[in-house]
């Protein structure tokens, strides 16, 4: 057990003062070089200045503990004693790493010495025991160069300055005729440190110091300092991480794997980590040090005969058998200490197998899966575990064709990834165009400003959507992620202009019929046919998701449409449907045309003769479904956009008559005179309705259940539709259980009176076909009133379906469509931490839907709950829908493995959290 | 006190069973009969069956209680004694009315019979006693028809559809060449109470009753049944009168004011119900029954000398002085017994008075005013008492001219009453153009489709306001209330087309420059040139007011944007600016030029350039501020609107550049060529520009303090400007405390970065003057997350000022703009009960507000809470504010005096509502 004031804790073979469970003490590196030590690895000794004196540092105007030099004096003796060296010792030096390492991993932020402890004098030792001059004096002249730029700052802040010691090094390369560094002889290197040291002794009127132990606590100091460097801060910024952790220091005897043939340096993971193969899996290097394996100079070999890719490559396990054999050890010990795929790098000096660092590696989605499962096959892990490994948010990768990382890509611009895959296509800006080229065999990618609901069969058609506008949950990425395309929106960077049939990304201009690739991963444009790889969904993705149907406790259902989208939802393990909007079944020409009647119509007979139009569509469309999910649950929401959705835009139609008008000139024709002034009547007509039904929020306009309610005949045709559907279903010996959705309610009366109209034509359908159904009508809570008088609503809903996005749209008030403007910018600078759309705003947005379920349920004790706005796709939302005990949440087809495995994770973490309040101490002593 | 069975209660002079406070058991008219009885006031003799029956007899299928025959015989039998007279006697027939009376009057709804008691006997009886054979037969005739149409179901239901009994009149009318009913001779009503009699025979089946007893039964149960008629039931609902309570029937001896020059028949106020005068005023008939008061046969007389419009008038203070003096006596004592004004009727037989009715009389609200001060100092009322007489919401009426009550007006229109007053002028349709106009001289009515911030000098230039679109708090009708200008909003039954300069109501068309008049009272759009009547502010409204600033806790402050705005409100009584739009400051064509320069720079130097310009005329606005707020504290609200609000719209853009380049055409002369490319170049940016600010949902775009937020320069601009002008006053010695608000914070954040811009200012400011200012930081919470996050909010906000507006539309999903086009029907069908933009919807929103006010408290206990949304003038809204516990209310200037009286009652209502739960029982005495 530590005491009290431990500050410094020793790590060696077996002597370890710390391990891997102190990670917030000793930060990762330092926990777990002593976790290696205490299960016997080779690990060069070394001491861990802990965290508590950064923070203790920061707090005291960069002060160390009083006992802070003995400690760290007493463990270097120790790390002398085990070396066998003496710092200082121009005979038999002892050099140091001094390298940052703080609880979670900051790469490449925080600042890192090595080769510490050389001197003019101790350098010329070093020289004389290696037997080579230009390795001691390359490692003196780094150190000097290291040492300049972090401990004496002399690196620039800004990074397009140019380096002092990086330019005196460009003089003499230029001035001596040479390319490379490794070119520079011994004298090249004296030079560059006299040099070196004149530069920093005229920056900081210091000469530049000779002492090791100076050296030693300038490095420690500039290590604490740069956990507060603007890059650093930045980066935690960035990435949620406490400033208050602190880092720690790690002072390590340096070995060197460039002693010689009989060293060498390497990096490895303990399986593959693009694959999950359950092989040792990294690269190496004879005589080198670790930079020269990232340098490039030459090129690393496979560590064994498997990772050979060329007949010629020579590997570790062919020409290092013992160490080879040593390392796979190592290997086997750590994966079945950590439980986990690790990333390991390690060094040969002179024969001796040294390990350097041991930390979980990073890995692909697929490699992720594969490791988890086979881990619980293997014995490593339970099913509960496993199941914890996999990011659901990643198992969208694993469904979509993405771009062959190998191939090099022209990026001209970047939007929002707002719906995953790769497409390649000739570029189009009009929807109708886009089915036509479709039609031909031709790949399109459809370029608009933003889309709106009548470009749906051209989105279908397309292989990918590009917009200019919009957010995560705009028209064109909610509709994209529904049928599983690729889409990047909102890319701002591009300017449409359609009547130039082209788009514009700075000076570059894009035409019509170019070919361009859209990456809805990242939201990359890219110019040209990039490559792409399609995907492939293995055996280990379903055990994984049956595994996690067997744990989790909420239903998924998904956001569908049409019967091939039912299909598809079904086939990723869907089991209902939570929304069908039944306003994308009106968008095909024929019905389009009823509709449009109906909405001319100026009183309710009309209206009721263009309905019975769309009567007999309505009826196959829900039989379709109804047939599609072969008796899940069906919830069915009336029509919910403003009307104007469903005409021609006023500027479509302005721009239209014009031409009309201007045209009258030319003709000389009296019947196609009248032909003309016809179209322009009939023009002038919906201009004028659309002029009327204009609107100037219509997101807060005549819509949802508003228009039930002003026509209650539109309502009533479509329960017709639905129960027509469902007793014809049944008839057929086909399960149905519809559920009827009256969206945009703010009040108990409002689904009062649409409820009486579904209840009668409910009634009277079944007894026309003399067949009884079992049916709920509910409502969407979708408006933050409906949530606050959710105890009034439930007294006549069946069933609560929380609509999430329009819920956050009215509660931030924030326009989905306009978001695009500002919301990045709110997250940027750190004024909200997460794209509302995307992850559900729970301190605001889900205070309302906690309170609608608690009353809804205190009204109605069995009241049915789910969500079927976009956050029920998204993992961190899908817990918290978990936790407040809704049954379902419904999401597009492509994200219901996500939100399957979300969901067991829910329940997972859930019972940890129970688990943690049942017996806190326990957990208390781990995290010490 | 009444046994528990008791159906029937007698009253005659002296000796009734009921009283005032059994209005629930008798109903309004029977429970005041009683209780004149009580004070000695002679009243026919009578009894009334109580609301009791009423409501057993819907519950026992128009079954009545076991007991009630026998009670109603032991009272008729009463009435006789008191009358000396015998029901069904033909020697001295004793008649009776049967009335309804419900708990709450409602005028004209249910059935009443009169002269019940007659057959063919008795009326011969009659004609002999009376020596008047007209009267006895005249009477027979209305009786037969009454008790036919009511009793016997004649009345047709629909309005449109004839009276048998009328059809008959007429005809025989017809026939004998006469054209009044008073030309009807005896042998002429004899003929027609024959008829009658034959058709109710021929329709229902059954001899006319000849049993007065039957025909007693007969009109008590079809009292009752009138209960039920469809109009009433709709009446009930309309006024939210409940179904349950049922009404009383009033059985009582007739007394005749037509028995010769010694009867007459009046009705009066006791005091005068147009100017509230503390005189006696009515008007009577000598020798005339209730109904000839009505028909307009006989001009009615005024009762009291002082009454007198003609000098050949004779009042009954003259006529009848014994008479006169009695009801003088009457009216003193039912003043004195009521303490308010009553609305009496009387009759006089054969120089005895009876009175038939009293109950509160019905005022304008100048007189309700002058009543309710008067009545105070003259020690019939306590100031709370006479505090609560007057209705806050009718104050406007007193604010605001009036049209001639007694003009014929040809209303073409009716609209929403968005903000009251009387207006008349010529028609304009643009804004520039009503300014021109304006400015030589001439009244104008603009009317617009809608109006937007750039048509304020056009409106304010203007005597009124009409709009076809927008609802009661559209921009019209928010600005237009601001500046207590008449306007009719959303009137959408016309329509106007800008580019014929006319609008279309139906088949009539109004043309630019005709005369119409606008009603902003009532909606009412008017042809031609009414005439109004200008508004006289009585000492009694500034006493009235005065003593509610004594009683009132919350303090009143005003939305004023310019100083005019703020001395009217101060004159008004408002005590500081609770809402200062900045935005309004920059509609004036030099700041707009600066503002459009701002919005079309790229980068911040270029908008600070711009903004420059700004600041010196910003710094002059709150300097004019200031001074006439001369220390009240002034809420400055930092920019709102979306920036393309500054622009001209996309259409007019389009249509401006397309004339330009139809132009071009017919150009000759190169520097104007040039010219006109420069200017198509100019309205090509700025299109350009409007299509890159256009949002589909501006409410919930990039506005509010996201515009501070991404262009933190304009925050600082106007910050400076505020503490500039502050610094400045204060040098000079005026009082300054200025409050800024930022709009539309949804999240602690976004206040921290606004404060800190604000805060920065103001240091520095203030040291450059060397003037220390006290000033306030606050925000808006006007959106559900705001209200919602209040807790943490208020950790940095010095206040909160609930903007219920912005509140009501995104907690209801309601775009005030375009409501319009249904929140009518949804009121009209009951859906909602108020308009939730007059009426604080206090179930939802209220809800909002409420937890913001705790858990902002909680967070912050000195925090300073007001609301300066339109509700903040609106009565029950006003009350609610008051109970929740806010600190002010601020609204328009004209609603100032409204919110003031509404303050003072919130706290007498709230008094009322303690002392019912300290002493509960005291309270359920009075109600029984």
């Amino acid at each position: 057990m530590k005491s009290k004031t431990q500050s410094v804790f020793f790590f060696a073979a077996n002597k370890s003062e710390g391990s891997a469970s102190m990670v917030n003490l000793l930060g990762g590196k330092g926990a777990n070089l002593s976790e290696m030590c205490n299960l016997g690895i080779p690990v060069p000794p070394g001491f861990t200045i802990s965290t508590d004196v950064s923070t203790y540092y920061y707090k005291h105007k960069n002060q160390y503990p009083k006992d802070l030099e003995a400690e760290v004096l007493k463990n270097l003796q120790r790390v002398e004693d085990e070396m066998g060296k003496t710092f200082g010792d121009p005979k038999d030096p002892l050099l140091f790493s001094v390298r940052s390492g703080a609880r979670v991993s900051m790469p490449g932020m925080m600042d890192t010495v090595l080769n510490l402890g050389l001197n003019e004098k101790i350098v010329e030792g070093l020289a004389e025991l290696t037997n080579n001059p230009r390795f001691a004096w390359d490692s003196y002249r780094r150190f000097v160069q290291m040492y300049g730029d972090v401990v004496l700052g002399l690196k620039p802040i800004n990074k397009n300055d140019v380096d002092p010691f990086e330019e005196i090094i460009d003089k003499r390369k230029h001035n001596r005729h040479i390319e490379l560094d490794t070119e520079l002889d011994v004298e090249d290197l004296k030079f560059l440190v006299k040099e070196f040291k004149r530069v920093i002794k005229a920056r900081t009127d210091n000469d530049f110091p000779e002492d090791p132990m100076v050296q030693l606590w300038g490095a420690i100091g500039a290590v604490f300092g740069s956990w507060m460097n603007q890059r650093a801060k930045k980066y935690r910024d960035i990435n949620g991480i406490s400033h208050e952790w602190g880092t720690a220091v790690n002072v390590q005897a340096m070995v060197y794997g460039n002693m010689g043939n009989d060293s060498a340096t390497g990096v490895a993971f303990t399986r593959n980590p693009s694959t999950g193969e359950n092989r040792f899996f990294g690269e190496y290097l004879v005589n080198a040090q670790g930079e020269d394996v990232v340098a490039g100079v030459r090129t690393p070999q496979p560590i064994n005969r498997n990772g050979k890719k060329k007949l010629d490559d020579y590997s570790l396990e062919s020409l290092m058998q013992k160490q080879y054999k040593q390392l796979k050890n190592i290997r086997k010990i750590l994966e079945e200490h950590y439980r986990d795929m690790q990333d390991i790098e390690f060094t040969i000096e002179r024969e001796n197998v040294w390990m350097l660092q041991t930390r979980r590696g990073k890995r692909t989605v697929a490699a992720a899966l594969r490791i988890a499962v086979e881990m619980h096959e293997e014995g490593m892990l339970t099913k509960e575990e496993a199941l914890l490994r996999v990011d659901p948010e990643q198992l969208d990768y694993l469904l979509h064709p993405t771009f062959d990382p190998n191939a090099t890509l022209n990026v001209i611009a970047t939007g929002l990834p707002a719906s995953p895959g790769a497409a390649t296509g000739r570029v189009v800006f009009n929807a109708d165009e886009a089915e036509e080229k479709a039609a031909n065999g031709k790949d399109v990618i459809l370029v608009r400003i933003e889309t709106s609901p009548e470009d749906i069969g051209g989105m279908n058609a397309a292989k990918g959507i590009l917009t200019s506008r919009g957010g995560m949950t705009s028209h064109a990425a909610v509709v994209a992620r529904g049928m599983g395309k690729c889409c990047v929106a909102g890319c701002e960077e591009i300017f449409v202009v359609y009547s130039a049939r082209q788009f514009v990304i700075g000076d570059k201009s894009i035409n019509e019929g170019d070919w361009i690739s859209l990456n809805g991963s990242t939201g990359e444009v890219i110019l040209g046919k990039a490559p792409t790889i399609e995907p492939e969904v293995s055996g280990n993705f379903n055990k994984l998701l049956e595994w996690a149907d067997a744990i989790k406790r909420l239903e998924i259902r998904t956001n569908a449409d049409t019967p091939e989208d039912a299909k598809k939802a079904i086939e990723f393990g869907a089991k209902g449907i939570g929304l069908c909007r039944t306003e994308h079944m009106f968008f095909q020409e024929d019905r389009l045309t009823a509709m449009r009647e109906m909405i001319m119509a100026d009183n309710p007979l009309w209206r009721r003769s263009a309905l019975a139009k769309l009567l007999p569509m309505q009826t196959e469309d829900f039989i379709g479904l109804f047939e599609a999910m072969d008796g899940y649950p069906v919830t069915i929401r009336t029509l919910d956009p403003p009307l104007h959705e469903f005409l021609p835009s006023r500027l479509e139609l302005m721009v239209k008559l014009l031409d009309l008008k201007l045209n009258l000139k030319g003709i000389n024709d009296l019947s196609e005179m009248d032909n003309v002034l016809k179209e322009i009547r009939i023009n002038e007509d919906l201009l004028s309705k659309a002029e009327s039904l204009n609107e100037f929020n219509p997101m807060l306009g005549k819509r949802g259940c508003r228009l039930g309610i002003m026509y209650p005949e539109l309502t009533e045709m479509q329960a017709k539709a639905i129960f027509e559907a469902a007793c014809r279903c049944k008839h057929n010996g086909i399960a149905v259980r519809p559920e009827i959705m009256v969206p945009l309610i703010t009040s108990k009366e409002e689904l009062v009176h649409q409820k009486e109209i579904i209840d009668r034509v409910a009634r009277d359908t079944m007894d026309k076909h003399g067949i009884e159904l079992d049916y709920m009508v509910g409502t969407m809570i979708e408006l933050p009133r409906a949530a606050l008088m959710a105890g009034d609503i439930a007294q006549v809903a069946d069933f609560f379906s929380f609509g999430t996005n329009d819920l956050t749209q009215t509660t931030l008030g924030l326009s989905r469509d306009d978001a695009g403007k500002f919301l990045p910018f709110y997250i940027e600078k750190g004024i909200y931490k997460n794209e509302p759309f995307q992850k559900l705003d729970q301190d605001g947005v889900g205070r309302l839907v906690k309170i609608a379920v608690n009353e809804g349920r205190e009204a109605k004790e069995n009241i049915k709950l789910g969500i079927c706005g976009e956050h029920g796709g998204e993992p961190s939302s899908i817990e918290f829908f978990h936790k407040i005990g809704l049954e379902y949440v419904s999401c597009s087809p492509y994200r219901v493995p996500i939100a399957r495995l979300a969901a067991a994770q829910a329940v997972l973490k859930e019972r940890a959290e129970n688990q943690k309040k049942v017996n806190p101490k326990k957990d208390a002593l781990i995290k010490v």
